[in-house]
């Protein structure tokens, strides 16, 4: 699959797929007009890296193939050697709905893999945290400001005294009043925060703090005695006290806990990719997806997202289901997220960003076959709905937004307790509740920013190590973040993004 | 207007128009069952504080009325005596946007207030700031951790070398990357962030911090020599080491700006209600619609908001409009809302809260009709849609949603550099950007809350002070505040709840 030349001098392409047209750009830098492949095959202009180049002359309206499949259609000829770059290609419509095949490819399920372990906090509700932390979550925005006060003060004053305890952590949220309550989509944004509240790495402890008179009742969140209502409260002062004497109470059943050993199938691993480029769909997605069939072997929960992202792949993702009321459940997310986009007239023209086609990335089409490989190659046994919790095992289709925020949210609503992600252009991205590990696309990115790459998956496309090598790796590494053993960068540096609701329900 | 019994004991109502049938019980703790009042009325079952009674007997399907106008109709016969709760009332039907009357009784202008200043910071643009701080603001949400943990440092190692400078902040917000950047409501939240880094309080220094490949591309938001793209630099070191620099630079600049005397009319005053009970419309929104008309005298600009709770007032505000323009733009932004509160399958019953109805609100129609109180008495110069920055002074309408968090972002992004805010039921709320202002409805949630309400206008409805009193020592707070001769309590604190985005465009 990757043409194996190591002097970074010599033109270097990848083709995936036999079939394919089109192959991409390894060189740093890209190729000037008039670069000779192995092949024979002479640029007829300059290419960037990461950027297409055909392989054969495609004529006008004749279809432009990578990873096997149509990403779209000649909008005038293309000769050989020509950079395909997004204006050159005519999008296809989305896979109808109505006609993918449900189910008639499951795959055989993986050989299972045994003898690995990690070590985390075993919860009383069966599931295992990587992280030791009292998590003080919201009803409301209103209180924010009251609970950073609180937060600053309970890490100062009472953090110190319990050393087992990672951290203490606000959980923010746009959501809770001067929002429709009633309204069909408020669904997801409330049973995110109930979710978000019993996310393993805070070991059932999670308190509330809430208004008194927000539209999203505290005791929807938490059993009352986690609940602090600041209109009870008389003053400021005795709101910190409050909040103070109740986080004391948790620290000290918190630092009561030591980690134990715990098989991989408590792990519950996210998928994610932000900042694609077009090296994503060769070196890290694939890599990940190695390692994803590794967990699933392991009995673990793995979670892959990005509805926007698989949209246009979703044709390669149905048949996989485990049963055709599994596929049915990937269409129904399909279609709810059609029509959501409608609903604002938007389409899926908006993805990809700006970011993804200087990184050669032409169209969702293409980013969407890229980002499906980090799904593997299990049989998908499940679906849930943003903000639902995973209560089953295997390779899970966890229905949330493409943007990295968002769907960070939602995987860890969905008790995601390890991260993994991967960047062709970087972001530093990071969360508080679960360690995020960060896998680079390409060698250059690593090279630029080696403190914030965990694992540098553009060895694959360099021929320095093979697709399998890397998703070991990332398979152990994720193992020994998961026993705190090992600290991703964006712990090291305590990077932390926002939690960002998902809520397609109107604000009033 | 008031009754003005000083002895809590005995029972006391207020009724506020002459055609009023219900008034409100100003007991603290409410009065119970055969309470007598001194014009014969006799409580026929116990009533909550703040709560409505029937002064006469009501037909069932008779109008129920308050403030002078219709709130709603008697789902059954009420008896005089009787406590009026949500679910005896039927709300009447939304004032139809075709049919309302425009600028047919546009008030005579106020005359004109001379002879007061505040100490500001003069902007070239023309603006005043009432804070000086240095802004630090993101064209996407990936960035965050990187740019608070700069801003630690900052405030750690730069800050207390510029003593003038009040603050550093970081501008956080879920927008930039993952969104449907060309839906037509991404206008939005895009001029949002881009008028919120123009805000007067951040003396045009404000700074972006960037990723490199967001959709939302930083060149929008600033000119390029105050963005840091993060992808340009190499890796996390360089990240901090340029954004620390860059503020630096500007720190210099922001250190050497002194207050100078400021006319009135430099200021832009936020006016917002959170947790509002049935006293909000007769103490505190009154007396902030007092001091707003004072505002305005003084050349001001003064913003009200809140469009699902004018909404079911609008009848009243049209009429109000300076020019049949103005009274159109008004029911546009009203005809929007409610296309994009039916598209989202919610209408205004959604408002208000439950803690609302607990305040003894029954309805939206109730809540709008003490919400207006706070516009004063000025003609309606003009009309501000979401995120749009004002550049005309006198009585605006901005047009926000009724939550707090969403309206006072927007209001930000309007430049308001004060915000007035009254609350019956109470909240710790403040913002960064820009001081608000805590006025309180009810005597017991000062007494309650002694070190978080700066004024209380419980004191109308005990007869301690008249609307006209609290109006002038709104009015004169805020210049001291605006001034920086003192302090609101959430800024004494620090309480300073998160920008909160007003998107209606689907994220992606």
């Amino acid at each position: 699959m990757v043409t194996n030349l190591r002097n970074d001098q010599a033109p270097l392409y990848i083709k995936v797929n036999d079939k394919d047209n089109t192959a991409i750009i390894v060189n740093e830098g890209g190729l000037r007009k008039g670069a000779v492949f192995p092949c024979g095959l002479v640029l007829a202009e300059g290419v960037p890296q990461g950027h297409k180049v055909a392989l054969t002359d495609i004529n006008e309206g004749e279809e432009v193939i990578r990873y096997g499949h149509v990403i779209g259609y000649a909008e005038r000829t293309i000769n050989r050697g020509t950079w395909i770059n997004d204006t050159l290609i005519k999008m296809p419509a989305a896979p109808p709905l109505e006609k993918v095949p449900l189910s008639d490819k499951t795959p055989a399920p993986l050989e299972p893999l045994e003898g690995y372990t990690f070590q985390g906090y075993r919860n009383k509700d069966g599931t295992a945290g990587t992280k030791n932390i009292l998590g003080i979550t919201t009803s409301v925005q209103c209180v924010v400001g009251v609970l950073d006060y609180a937060v600053k003060r309970i890490k100062e004053e009472l953090l110190p005294k319990y050393p087992n305890v990672d951290d203490v952590i606000p959980l923010h949220h746009h959501y809770g009043c001067g929002v429709a309550i009633h309204a069909p989509d408020a669904v997801i944004p409330i049973r995110t925060i109930q979710n978000l509240a019993k996310h393993p790495n805070f070991g059932g402890e999670a308190l509330v703090v809430g208004l008194g008179c927000e539209k999203l009742v505290p005791d929807r969140i938490a059993p009352r005695e986690n609940i602090i209502s600041l209109q009870e409260q008389k003053g400021f002062k005795q709101m910190i006290h409050s909040i103070m004497e109740m986080a004391e109470e948790r620290l000290i059943k918190l630092n009561s806990r030591v980690r134990e050993t715990c098989p991989v199938s408590d792990l519950v691993i996210g998928l994610q990719c932000g900042g694609s480029d077009a090296f994503s769909g060769v070196t890290a997605n694939p890599a990940v997806g190695y390692a994803a069939d590794l967990f699933v072997r392991g009995g673990a929960a793995v979670l892959f997202s990005e509805v926007t992202e698989v949209r246009d792949a979703v044709h390669l993702l149905t048949p996989r289901a485990v049963n055709e009321e599994v596929g049915r459940s990937l269409i129904e997310e399909m279609k709810w997220y059609d029509s959501y986009l409608r609903r604002g007239e938007a389409d899926r023209s908006a993805n990809p960003s700006p970011g993804n086609k200087k990184g050669g990335l032409s169209n969702v089409v293409e980013k969407a076959l890229g980002s499906v490989a980090k799904s593997g190659s299990s049989p998908i046994s499940g679906v849930l709905a943003p903000g639902e919790n995973a209560r089953q095992k295997g390779l899970l289709f966890a229905a949330t937004p493409a943007s990295d925020f968002v769907c960070g949210t939602l995987q860890l609503a969905a008790g995601m307790n390890v991260q993994i992600f991967t960047t062709g252009r970087g972001t530093p991205y990071g969360l508080a509740a679960a360690p995020v590990m960060k896998v680079s696309t390409r060698n250059a990115l690593q090279a630029q920013w080696p403190d914030l790459i965990d694992i540098n998956a553009g060895r694959i496309a360099s021929g320095e190590a093979s697709i399998e090598e890397v998703g070991w790796e990332i398979f152990r590494m994720v193992l020994d973040i998961a026993s705190g053993r090992k600290q991703t960068w964006a712990d090291h540096w305590g990077l932390h993004n926002d939690l960002c609701l998902f809520n397609p329900a109107p604000v009033t």
